[in-house]
């Protein structure tokens, strides 16, 4: 459920979850209010004053004046808020417009992944047997396949996994007395004849579970599928225990070429599924042998690892993957919790550096449906970008560097616990609004925290296009440190960690590389079609971190493209939605081949077009302003 | 090489291996000779002259007369050779007519299997592959698939086994210089794409070899193929070590029940299929890993064991098997000594006593595609039977006992060293012609020799056609014992087993149950499809013990019946032919799947009619003897 917050007196109005805390509300609305402590109750700032509607309130009581603070305060209902108006120096009020477009999200993902229906590609049905006789002694095994193609004259006899099955049949059926329930995977295509995977005894076929997972090298998330209803039972998600081997992909592929080191990656990625899968399992109380088929996603490096495939050759130019699609497998034979018999499909991957998760994300997006010009974009340590329709498409990889992960960022944090996730700046004070993840004292500086505070001292004059610290403002915030000038965000008695979080023109310098890498992905890919970004329909953000990009900032940065906002989608974790659509609907699933022929890769790495955008995207937002004309018109002359 | 051996003064001439014993030739050829140690060269009796022709000579130099011992001579080349008359006691000579067809199964084989196609359903294809650029960065998988698939426009894209080959796929093709030897079985059907299931370094197209098994209770045999030029390089076989469980496939179900038990039975036919496959690799100093394809067949019980699919089942009413096709198993997973990705073919079954054995013995010879009504016989402990044409077949087992293999007979043996295979009686002085397996002193009786007695006892008047001995002869070799009265086929003195060895009433019986139980399995399927004998086109001899039928013997004691001569066609291991052929011609392979379609089957045990027929045959040959008018006219009277 969602609700809707007036902040007065901006005259601003936003679309939040039920709970939010109204101190992240009026920072994601783009209402200022002063506070340095993160959320966490300390500074005493964050004055408001409920006007209209149900909130939750805890902290100090409010003042004579009504006034409490924000970040103690929770949206139970459509509010009306007031704040405090932001003023001059001269007492004079700031007039200031909304600066997010965030409520375009609410309605865009389903749109974008449309309905499906319920006909999962993995089914149980409970049949009940003649017992044989000596006037018809057919084999067990003949006995379940002429029951279950009864009635169906054209379709092929399912085949059947072995040895255990059979192993297990003759003693199944008596002792349940010839009535059974058969799991039965559906063909991969639909002539191809169903698998039956398990015979069970009795009717269990009102259990029937899928698994999504989608396999990042960081985290790993799951979705747990009533197949029978298509409703999400439990989600769950872990840090994938590969981390202690490396950080990154490289790191991980350097680790895989030591002794041993393949079968320890395996090993941790399998042992963080099966945290997964115990944790979405307890939730609603049922054992991992109720779950009949996992479907997976990740990116090339994460997939091959999943299956003891050496990465090696993935970081060796000229970075050939050792398959394409992966193939189908038995969940347990590689050490994952689950019915022996039941598989693990992992999504294709089209090259070294566009994997599954990229196949999956753009098959949950129906971009291969589509006639509009759509680019894809997941931004991450490798930003994916896919561009294309229906008719063909084209992707590319780009190394964008750690720093939207915290990486090569002097406070740079994952998205954590006190991580600064949203920042504003007084225009003329250049004191902060600090908001943190969990709203505790900040800690350090996320990805989507260090694209607002970039925009956000652009658009202040703190920082000039190249990234440089104005020299002539004279605030104690601003200072030289030892990567030459930074802003002080907290000091060290506000913040968690004891010392100054700042942000330095190394990180600013770092941040534009990485967002140029991005911006010159997209263009070199456009080009190599013929296309510019004014022929784009539709630009669609894919990835956890992409769902908690504000789009005006990003483009601010020039991070993403300064088009018309209407064409913008967030889609979130894509890759676990597509594994989630492929379970609910076989139709849905199959088409996924469409997705991977449509797909052609491009290198990126030793393209000199490529190198010539980069050079040129190495400015805030760019060197060519023309490509940025809203962000011309905001930024200081 | 065969040779043509003359005997004098009988003229009847037999057509022989080359090097065979003399004195067996003449047994086989019905040429009495006195001889009771068996081809020992102890008794000195077993004289013969050569007349014309090369032998090979051993043994005491020849008489003043020219005569030497039969059983110390060879057949090198062909012969003419003299024997002493046979004399009644007046000195009479007694002239006979020869005895034996054996003749027939010189040409028959062949006649009945057909040529095939060197077509195998495995392949090895050696491929160059351009390496990876930087603009065809391809996956290794894909490429090779890309290059295999190369000016075959309409064929399936290959499939390819996981996750060995693709753990393995980057380093060979690497390590190879991508040059590689590409193993692929065929299609099942010819729709069906083909599996790449190894992938080796260089070219070793030069080596593609396939195995051959036929799995029986008692002996494992195998061929090894050379697939390239459908040569066979070497043959093996080796006692079932399962027979340390039990002799029969009832004791080894019985074994199956304990715990443990069925992995034991499962571990011991592996161990012989390992020591088989040991043998025919030193024989042509090639590795086992050399072997691309394993092709088996084996009786149902033989065949769920080696699965270890509990066969329980089988055996208690109404009898009915796990499974009729077996699936396609990887030889290594059972343990069996191969590359873990070559494949492991078992025949399909019918029912419980009708398995892959039979199916691949009526597929080596083509009954599915002969419109001639033919009756196809396996005599074992379980006779098996199939009648048909390539319109329809039905098929029995009838528990025939172990009679032919030395059960339940006093002296009875298997086929080995010792055995007495084949017999001749002095019409007048009742003196023995016993010739053994590797001509050594007698040690006792196996199937052959039994069906050689019982028809030499029967014609010379000793046991009348209820199988009760004259009691009016008075010979010192006829006599009454604690199971009633018996005939001493060799004194202890002249035995190896240091006691008097002979044959019963209550062996007589035994066997009259036996071939009883097989003649009323012939008439009752041949009833139910309304036939009679007389419509019988073909009678085929599959089996090894059928392999060494002598016809008109098995005939004479109503083990077979009583049709024109011609008709009748030798098998040998009809089994192994099966999947020999099968190894060789993928269009031969795919076949057999014909065969079980075709094939019904009918139980026996409990037909009402089947047992009428059985207790009208307790009787030498049949209470009816108007089915057996050659019998009738040789007996006497």
């Amino acid at each position: 459920m969602t609700k809707e917050v007036h902040f007065l007196p901006d005259d601003v109005k936003i679309t939040v979850d039920d709970n939010e805390n109204l101190l992240a509300a009026a920072a994601a609305a783009g209402v200022y209010i002063h506070a340095y402590c993160g959320g966490d109750g300390v500074c005493g700032k964050c004055k408001c004053k409920i006007e209209q509607g149900e909130a939750g309130v805890s902290g100090p009581p409010a003042d004579k004046d009504g006034f409490r603070l924000a970040c103690q305060t929770t949206v139970k209902g459509d509010l009306v808020v007031s704040v405090p108006e932001v003023v001059s120096k001269d007492g004079r009020a700031l007039k200031r417009k909304p600066k997010t477009t965030r409520a375009i999200s609410a309605r865009s993902m389903s749109e974008l992944v449309g309905s499906w229906q319920l006909d999962p590609p993995v089914e149980k049905r409970f049949v009940k047997l003649t017992p044989p006789s000596i006037d018809d002694n057919t084999p067990d095994l003949q006995r379940l396949l002429g029951e279950i193609s009864k009635g169906c004259r054209d379709c092929a006899e399912p085949t059947y996994d072995h040895p255990q099955l059979l192993q297990e049949l003759p003693a199944t059926l008596r002792e349940a007395d010839w009535q059974v329930t058969v799991i039965m995977l559906r063909g991969k295509r639909s002539e191809e004849p169903d698998r039956i995977i398990a015979v069970e005894s009795g009717d269990t076929s009102d259990r029937l579970y899928g698994l999504a997972v989608d396999i990042g090298t960081t985290t790993i998330s799951g979705l747990l599928l009533d197949l029978n209803s298509g409703k999400v039972m439990a989600e769950a998600s872990a840090y994938n225990e590969q981390i202690r081997f490396g950080e990154d992909v490289i790191s991980r592929i350097i680790y895989a070429q030591k002794p041993g080191g393949l079968e320890d990656l395996q090993e941790q990625v399998v042992r963080t599924i099966n945290k997964v899968i115990e944790n979405v399992c307890q939730q609603v109380i049922i054992s991992p042998s109720d779950i009949s088929y996992i479907m997976a996603a990740g990116n090339t490096v994460m997939s091959q690892l999943l299956l003891a495939i050496n990465p090696k050759y993935l970081r060796e130019a000229p970075y050939v993957p050792t398959c394409s699609q992966m193939p189908l497998t038995r969940a347990a034979a590689i050490g994952v919790y689950a019915h022996p018999s039941v598989r693990l499909f992992l999504y294709p991957s089209i090259a070294s550096y566009i994997g599954g998760d990229i196949v999956a994300g753009v098959h949950a997006c129906q971009m291969h449906k589509s006639p509009a010009l759509t680019l894809f974009i997941d931004i991450g340590t490798n930003g994916e970008i896919v561009v294309g329709n229906r008719d063909w498409m084209a992707c590319a990889a780009c190394s964008a560097g750690p720093a939207f992960e915290g990486g090569g960022i002097r406070h740079g944090m994952r998205a954590n616990t006190g991580a600064i996730e949203n920042f504003h700046i007084h225009p003329e004070t250049l004191d902060p609004m600090i908001v943190t993840i969990d709203r505790t004292k900040p800690a350090g500086i996320c990805g989507s925290g260090l694209i607002s505070i970039v925009s956000e001292l652009l658009e202040a004059g703190v920082i000039d296009q190249q990234g440089k610290f104005n020299r002539r403002l004279d605030h104690p915030r601003i200072r030289e440190g030892y990567d030459g000038y930074e802003y002080v965000l907290a000091w060290a008695g506000d913040s968690l960690i004891g010392e100054d979080i700042v942000i330095t023109e190394v990180d600013l310098d770092n941040l534009t590389r990485a967002k140029g890498a991005m911006y010159a992905g997209y263009q070199t890919l456009l080009e190599s079609v013929g296309m510019t970004f004014n022929d784009l329909e539709r630009v669609i953000l894919a990835g956890n971190f992409g769902a908690y990009i504000d789009l005006e900032r990003a483009i601010c940065i020039g991070l993403l493209p300064d088009i018309d906002r209407e064409k913008f989608y967030y889609l979130g974790n894509a890759s676990l939605t597509g594994c989630q659509i492929s379970l609910n609907d076989i139709n849905r699933f199959r088409d996924r081949v469409e997705v991977r022929k449509l797909m052609t890769n491009m290198e990126l790495s030793e393209n000199p077009q490529f190198m010539n955008h980069y050079m040129a995207a190495l400015f805030l937002p760019h060197t060519d302003m023309d490509q940025f004309p809203t962000v011309r018109e905001k930024l200081p002359s």
